[in-house]
């Protein structure tokens, strides 16, 4: 592993602005595929309408199959979700009947205008790159050609014991702070302190952190050396201090991988559960537009038999609650509060911040430029 | 009659924006009558507060004849309709007690000045020409001088024998929108397809339109010369499909010139109903602003004695519900959500919302410059 | 005293916009002492936010004094008012444990950075000077040096015998229409004609109104010369018409000194009350930003002992009731509907309304440019 950047070494670069395009990606890394929707949400006759990076999306499922077509008809602007799917293997908008066949977006008929209307074949709607799988309906936004969907998900979830729980919601704010949150330790030390999940469990004071890259190159990691348990900070006193649950284990401790928490392209989080905990949590901050992001938190067990009906049993009645309400929406609170990027000061626990930003800026997917313009004009 | 337009001719033009004027009237038509309140809104004692084409209006009634006046005052910016009646032929604002005669819209006094204040005479609030008839209170807008209101209502408002049934709503969306969505004719057979009134009735396929202008040159008409109930569409097969009611009368019918729906200036649109109904259904899309307009449904039978009994008690069991609420709320809701003109392509249905563009852009009323100087000054 | 102006001069200026510092003071005049908030809604261990004149303020009471700090954290700008007191004499952010000094606002630790975070010390939150004074947190919102409190205050305050009931709620509108409004005379004969007050006392036609200058040049005075209870105008009849209660005393009066009404910088009224009411009625307007106020009305009399407790039972059963909701809230509705300055156009009774605009104009503190240079460096 390539070591990145360390808790020791100077104070992360802050107001220098070295991130151009992550600061440019306000709606999103459009060239990767985001999950929008999870399967149970779609009916079979219902189409449904989603902003996903900026782009209005129509979703329909068609003999099993998933399709999405850009959500506005070019003859009048009108959402094409509200429309009929009357005729199968096409959506007809509700405001003037034009037809448009669900695989290629082609206007296949404008039914007032008769059978022979000339305007047949001459106009498309763009659509997008979908595939469901593992209960979630996957969308492609890019303009380049769309990369395998195996790709952009973590490959355990590949494994047929994977049993995943998805859970989504829309919340205010950037997609970029809810990702710099996410993958930040620092915060968890005081913002999470008052968590249900901190009752039994315990924080430390501070850590040495270590940035690394996963093998495959995909996952950026950060990884404790060491952990401080507690610290005396002169004029504060001992800080953080322990309830009677939270008393034990000596107070300075090797770090060990087992706590390492992950972060990919294009908003990715995993953090391993500690111990025997036997699960994974994952996040994927799909970004709508500047200001919004559909929060997804994933839960993932590899069980099969009487181990994953206990498994589900677990997540019912407590993940859900502690881990997903609890501990996560106090993260909810403050993405919205944060300035940006220009107002900020960043201190040395940053590093995790500054080395996702570097990930972000410069490893982040994007067509070949005659990709894009073949596309982009197929479009039009 | 002269043919302006036909179904078979080339598509219309569509982002070639021949219509300069028309695109800027946002905020509607100036030099025009338009209906703006209900007799039975505006009470003897109270002043009413509206907004008609980008216009503060301070409206009242005060000896069975109408005022409308600027509803701001120039001493600070209150709206006179919150202030007091309590001298005859005047308003006297809220704030400071200036005081309006309502015929000139002159300050006559400044009550807390004392009676011979130096600002008495100097300033005045604008007024507009009001009128009211025929249940309505019609205010004229514009900068020029009014022509007489006759010259804005249908002429058979005018026969005695007329029954009219008002009914005015604010609606989100662009008033143009509101036109082109009432004289366009293909919308119906698509967006109204469902509606309560369909039930019973049917709608075609697609017509053969020919768009004409009446003998009076005040009316666009669009009229349906050939009416295919039914067509087969390659791929999708028959449509519409028809229920029990439905499935009557031939495939192919003539068109008759009782099923012609007309257009006017600023904003009226006049639908004859079918066979014997006897009456027939008018709306104003009155301009708010640029983003807001007063819905107005009129339905108007020419009856007297027993018949017109029949006729309300028809309007309030049956035309008010099935017409006004079940048909004509669908066009509200896409009215707001279409696109400015520029994003638009249109089909060979559109000729009517073509000809009504180059209309409304060619024909609409304006001052002669000199009118406008005259009477801007006078308002200063 | 000096005499400013007359009510029988010329008209007053008013499209000329002689008081450009006036104009730019949109959120407020920054160098003086605002009543931000009652001290009994300031607990011991909350914190509390609050906006004065633009600026975000976290407001706590620490060891009963007083301690104010700008209501963003350097780091990534989460307000400091959300965070924690667990640690005497410093505020905790609660996203990342940053650790300010109240006093100073120094960055004292960085808590998960560890006891010798390399970032203490390298930062600040500006602070602002604070008082508890009568019942109320004072705080001083310049870049200059603060002056005493006593500068800012009404020196009658300070008299021991002084009972002072505080009442504050923030209203829309611009702090400059509602200081307007507060020392305008003419708008009471008209717009407060039917308040519950009016019942028993009542209001006189048009005044002669001199505007004069306290000893000590912090007050501005209107004080009425003549009264004119009563007067004919042309056209419209005697005004104002009295009921059976209203109808005594004489149609010309002497006016008096005890009914003089003044106003001082930086937006404080004062009303004394007539005859033997006893008691002083003053109001702030406190700027919020551009398009608020906090009003802030208050009740004062000087009283001990069973005089004491006969006030406070006056106060609570009828001055609240009676002055502060029927009387005053009419002016909170006009404030906000009030248009620019440019708008406008002024009369003879708008001597107080420019005499207040030409005296906050020209003679508004303000820091010398050294004192600024100095603290807004420090601040940095």
């Amino acid at each position: 592993m390539e070591q990145l950047e360390h808790h020791d070494a100077q104070p992360p670069e802050s107001a220098l602005r070295r991130w151009p395009n992550y600061e440019a990606a306000a709606i999103g890394l459009k060239e990767y595929w985001y999950p929008v929707m999870p399967s149970r949400k779609l009916g079979r006759k219902k189409m449904s309408a989603a902003r996903i990076a900026g782009r209005e999306l129509c979703l329909l499922r068609e003999n099993g199959k998933i399709y999405v077509l850009e959500n506005q008809c070019p003859h009048r602007g009108i959402p094409l979700s509200m429309g009929s799917r009357e005729f199968p293997g096409h959506v007809a908008c509700i405001y003037h009947g034009w037809v448009f066949d669900v695989t290629d977006g082609e206007l296949k008929h404008a039914l007032p205008d008769g059978p022979d209307s000339p305007i047949r074949g001459t106009l498309c709607v763009r659509t997008f790159p979908a595939e469901e799988r593992l209960g979630m309906i996957w969308v492609w936004t890019g303009d380049g050609d769309p990369v395998p969907l195996d790709d952009d998900l973590p490959e355990e979830f590949l494994d047929p014991a994977a049993d995943i729980f998805w859970r989504q919601s829309d919340s205010p704010g950037n997609w970029r702070y809810a990702v710099e949150n996410g993958f930040d330790e620092s915060h968890g030390k005081v913002l999470h302190r008052n968590s249900w999940w901190l009752f039994f469990n315990r924080m430390s004071a501070w850590n040495d952190t270590e940035i690394t890259r996963s093998e495959d190159g995909k996952w950026l990691r950060r990884y404790q050396r060491k952990i401080v348990v507690q610290a005396d900070y002169p004029g504060l006193g001992q800080w953080p201090r322990f309830n009677f649950f939270q008393r034990r284990r000596k107070t300075v401790q090797q770090g060990s991988n087992s706590h390492a928490v992950d972060v990919r392209l294009p908003a990715t989080l995993r953090v391993r559960q500690p111990g025997n905990a036997n699960w994974t949590h994952y996040e994927w901050y799909v970004p709508i537009d500047d200001s919004h992001y559909r929060y997804t938190q994933v839960a993932v067990a590899w069980v099969t038999g009487f181990r994953r009906l206990m498994w589900r049993l677990r997540y019912w009645t407590y993940i859900l609650w502690v881990h997903h309400y609890g501990f996560n929406n106090q993260d909810l609170m403050v993405v919205p509060l944060q300035n940006p990027l220009k107002a900020e000061n960043l201190f040395r626990p940053d590093v995790s911040v500054t080395a996702w930003r570097r990930f972000a800026d410069r490893e982040h997917r994007r067509p070949s430029p005659e990709t894009k313009a073949r596309n982009t004009e197929a479009a039009e």
